[in-house]
């Protein structure tokens, strides 16, 4: 029996740390190959790269496994793998990540690892996106490893659902045992942004964003309640944005016309 | 009374031609504010700037109107615009566009005109993302105003849901009377890829990505349906991405341990 072919993206770039943890776990299981952008691009959502050329060259960031690197954003690279590297070939699993930093609840709009699995959900391939609770570049990686082992593994087994991909995000790594795996629904929380305002060299101003993340959602069926429980969260993702219940509020009290 | 204050945004850049639409509209209903990218955006999803400055500066743009020409990307303006320029006064309304080219379906993922709108729903402001079925610089905005101008005075008189923003895409301007209004859902469609690959002038290959729009979602209750037949189409969507028919399934077959 031929092993599964998995493609690997992320969005911190090709050479970051946490891709490196998701190779390994996933050579285990399958024939890996990667196509990733060749530089960071995070926060990126679900941007693709239009009015713009695409480079996409051949990369020595493994020692053992095919990559390629990519000028585009981490959709960009699922669409140029599927119709272009594995063309003659489809992938059995689309995995991105191991993101350094969480997408849990709302995150999950801004964050590139996530645009890649549902870009290739879009596509009609399985996939998850994996991220870690920890920003750092130097984060450790070492407890998630058989958890996204027992996962891809699960969705290689059971399949998941057409057009469904799965937002995986794992606790920072502490003294505690991790407790376990949760499915779970999107926290309604967002971040209330600040604007730190400075001057540069020139006596031109600038800002940084900053924020904090606010929750209001006591629910224990969110990622943020398994996360700050010390469980990794699965949190299965659509892409159908409409919001179905409002369909009749329009349709009853606006005054659109005939 | 005091008018209702609307803040405008859009993803072509603050020069566009379709912004200047949807200002000399939002002219006659209220006090407009503009916050808009100093650049063409599209294609930028819901993509933020982490790791990155932004920069704002008053903008010329327009005569008579108060204007501001940022760095980054849609929802980076609309962040600045509530954090930072109507810190004092939050707007009534937030408007994004008018887009050059359908944000109907699937494309909302990708567009930066409804990311400024979904990212105002987050901050809790009513907003609608305004589109036009033509892609051109020189595209015809003129059959638009009309329903610009009533879609925005039934949201500021009847509100619009809490957590949803509107997507709003109007047919490109024909010989034909535009046949009315109609609340829709997200099509169930996609763009199937094709990479037109090319040699620069030093030999080195470069990609443009290209594709055609595939529908095989024959309901007549999607944006797809109402725009092929001249309508003008209203998808209310949200940003709850959870899978929730998904979860039951992962649940009940997976096996993720304890």
């Amino acid at each position: 029996m031929s092993k599964p072919l998995i493609l690997v993206s992320n969005d911190d770039g090709i050479t970051a740390p946490g891709i490196r943890t998701l190779v390994n776990v996933m050579k285990k299981i399958g024939d890996v190959v990667v196509v990733a952008p060749d530089s960071p691009q995070s926060g990126m959502g679900h941007a693709i790269t239009v009015g713009n050329t695409l480079r996409l060259d051949k990369s020595l960031a493994f020692d053992d496994v095919e990559a390629w690197e990519c000028s585009g954003t981490p959709a960009d690279c699922v669409k140029l793998a599927k119709h272009h590297v594995l063309k003659e070939r489809q992938p059995d699993l689309v995995v991105s990540g191991i993101n350094h930093g969480s997408n849990s609840s709302v995150s999950v709009l801004y964050s590139g690892t996530m645009s890649a699995a549902i870009e290739a959900a879009i596509e009609g391939l399985p996939a998850i996106g994996f991220s870690l609770c920890e920003f750092g570049h130097d984060a450790d990686f070492s407890h998630t490893e058989e958890f996204v082992e027992l996962i891809a593994r699960q969705a290689l087994k059971n399949g998941i659902p057409e057009g469904v991909a799965l937002n995986v995000n794992f606790p920072k790594k502490s003294n505690k045992k991790i407790a376990g795996v949760k499915v779970c629904r999107q926290a309604q929380a967002r971040w209330e942004e600040e604007f730190d305002e400075r001057l540069d060299p020139n006596g031109r101003r600038y800002f940084w964003l900053t924020g904090n993340f606010i929750n209001p959602d006591k629910g224990e069926d969110t990622d943020e309640w398994a996360l700050a429980h010390n469980y990794v969260s699965i949190v299965p993702c659509q892409y159908d944005m409409t919001a179905h219940f409002a369909m009749a509020r329009l349709n009853n009290e606006w005054e659109l016309g005939k």
